[in-house]
């Protein structure tokens, strides 16, 4: 157990009027007990009370060892995984981690009609959402590894290249760096570009494609995440105007942003920039999420969020314009609040870029 | 919305007394919809009840299309994503598929205190775990590619050899062929393979290694999984016992597999077989798992299932021992029960061999 992180968890505990809670996130678990296991359909749950009782429930399968601070229940296969931490649990209400499968709440719920669930990731989130010293080392270095990997990617972009090719070799970079095998990673052309969430398909590159390349990995457990756009041979005056307007957005977004900003602000900012260009319906997306043991993590970086900029927090700003059916273009860096301002993370350069050229 | 299944679906929800369900996981919104969508932290739910209300409600994100016969609610990242179900539901008992996320029921449930959730996967997963001919055919493929997969796996053992190769290697292969990139693949040298989720690492291959591959990957949306043991150079007289052992354990299991056997009695067959060679209590998880469109998934295969073996099911049969400290085989098929009997769908060799010599 990392007592530090424990006191922390306990204390937003306290400030969020909760007596006790299951944390089931692999990151979260992982965050206070240095324990990583990917429990699938199995379960693995982190009670925690305010009084500091800690007892971890999981399947005997994840191989887990005891250690100091930590009360270890095991449960095999054959078990209803559950039973036992039913019967722990205190009336009333009971704090609950947001990804738990809802199988086991509903579990809970039909062994102890005494309970009320309500959302509960809070403190741990809150304290994740807080990088020490050690995690901004671990941001650092997965960024600069991404700085490399998108400039391979980018200078492997030449006649014949599909994008299947690429995000082959991205992931090879990845995994001969120390990056974890991953879901998913964004290598769009042309009209792929304009969306979002495309996944790589055996298209080959054509003259006057952008490219999007959005490239997120885990590496040594605390993710990176960066997206450039390059185009390929050509570039029409409205792909550049597109290009100059994504950029301005997400310059004068990573400017502004300082201990104290509101999040909100942040967005609304580089929205405002998209909007005055004429493209405001077609930046379809918040601006940015937080980035740490998940890629998709706290703070919401978006026009909605309630969160101001604090010391420690890291999140991506990644305005992007999408025309359907046409082209795409999205620029992402990770950015790291200091105490003085802000560090953006990825160095990788940002000018328009013409490749084969 | 594929009709077929849908109706087997209703009629599957009123034979288990529930009127309405909430399909979440993207492998059972695909079986329906044909729509494969995995949602991350955002919110997928196909709404469906018995009268035939089909209702996905998805952020607008996803990039989904209507269809005919499926209602499509659309919401944004700035909404709360329950609200509209939330005013859908009827006053009572709401099945909820086992995977989504708490947070949503949690809401579900502050926003609709007339509402009783209770797992409600049933309906779907039974009929999913019926493969209809096409399927049958998907998961032949699947397998039939495993069996080369895993031959050129064990092909490339030889000195100096890493688990990390061996697994790069197998995911290049996988990826050349329809694979799509996925989490997780054990290649266990020696002591590693005592642990039966051991991930890939760094380590050489030593003479006298025993060496677990247990391979899966989803190939064209339906997934392989199978494990073959092989050794290093040599072997001693106890891993030739243990590996006998396994071996006898997984063709005695499978002979006995037809219609109608119940499936705690296939798990009992193969442990019965593993206790009499005094290694029970190193067989330490169940015999098998469905698998189909997840790979993990109903029917269960173990000394608790209440399933019987009825045609069209797909499970795998992988008993194992796992020694400790020293070194672990298991042995794994995917076998398919037909009308008359089983089909072992990995027809890759099971007999002991011995590679590097």
């Amino acid at each position: 157990m990392n007592q530090n992180r424990l006191r922390q968890v306990i204390a937003n505990m306290k400030g969020q009027g909760l007596e006790q809670i299951v944390v089931s996130a692999t990151a979260s678990v992982y965050y206070l007990t240095g324990i990583w296991v990917s429990p699938m359909e199995r379960m693995l749950a982190l009670y925690i009370t305010t009084e500091g009782q800690c007892t971890l429930y999981a399947n005997e399968l994840f191989g887990i060892e005891p250690q100091p601070g930590m009360e270890l229940v095991l449960h095999s296969d054959s078990d209803e995984p559950t039973a036992q931490l039913a019967r722990q649990l205190r009336p009333g209400k009971l704090g609950v981690d947001k990804f738990w499968p809802s199988k086991f709440l509903i579990a809970l719920l039909e062994a102890r009609s005494d309970i009320t669930p309500v959302m509960g990731s809070g403190p741990v989130d809150d304290a994740r959402m807080f990088k020490d010293e050690e995690e901004r080392q671990a941001m650092r270095r997965a960024s600069q590894l991404n700085d490399r990997v998108v400039r391979a990617a980018i200078d492997a972009i030449g006649q014949g290249a599909k994008e299947t090719e690429i995000a082959q070799l991205v992931e090879t970079m990845y995994s001969q760096n120390g990056g974890n095998r991953t879901e998913g990673m964004i290598v769009s052309f042309g009209a792929h570009g304009a969306d979002p969430h495309h996944s790589p398909s055996d298209v080959a590159i054509q003259p006057g494609d952008s490219v999007v390349l959005d490239l997120f990995a885990p590496i040594q457990r605390y993710w990176c995440d960066m997206t450039r756009t390059v185009f390929y041979q050509s570039v029409t005056d409205e792909q550049r105007r597109v290009y100059e307007t994504v950029l301005r957005a997400n310059e004068e977004a990573e400017k502004m942003i300082r201990p104290g900003v509101p999040l909100c602000e942040v967005d609304r900012t580089a929205r405002r920039i998209i909007e005055e260009a004429g493209y405001g319906p077609y930046f379809t997306h918040r601006l940015g999420h937080g980035c740490g043991l998940e890629c998709h993590e706290p703070p919401d970086n978006s026009d909605v969020s309630q969160a101001k900029a604090l010391p420690g927090m890291v999140f991506s700003v990644e305005p992007g314009i999408y025309l359907p059916g046409r082209f795409g273009v999205r620029i992402e860096d990770l950015v790291l609040v200091t105490e003085e301002g802000c560090e953006i993370l990825n160095k990788a350069p940002k000018e328009l870029e013409i490749v084969g050229k």
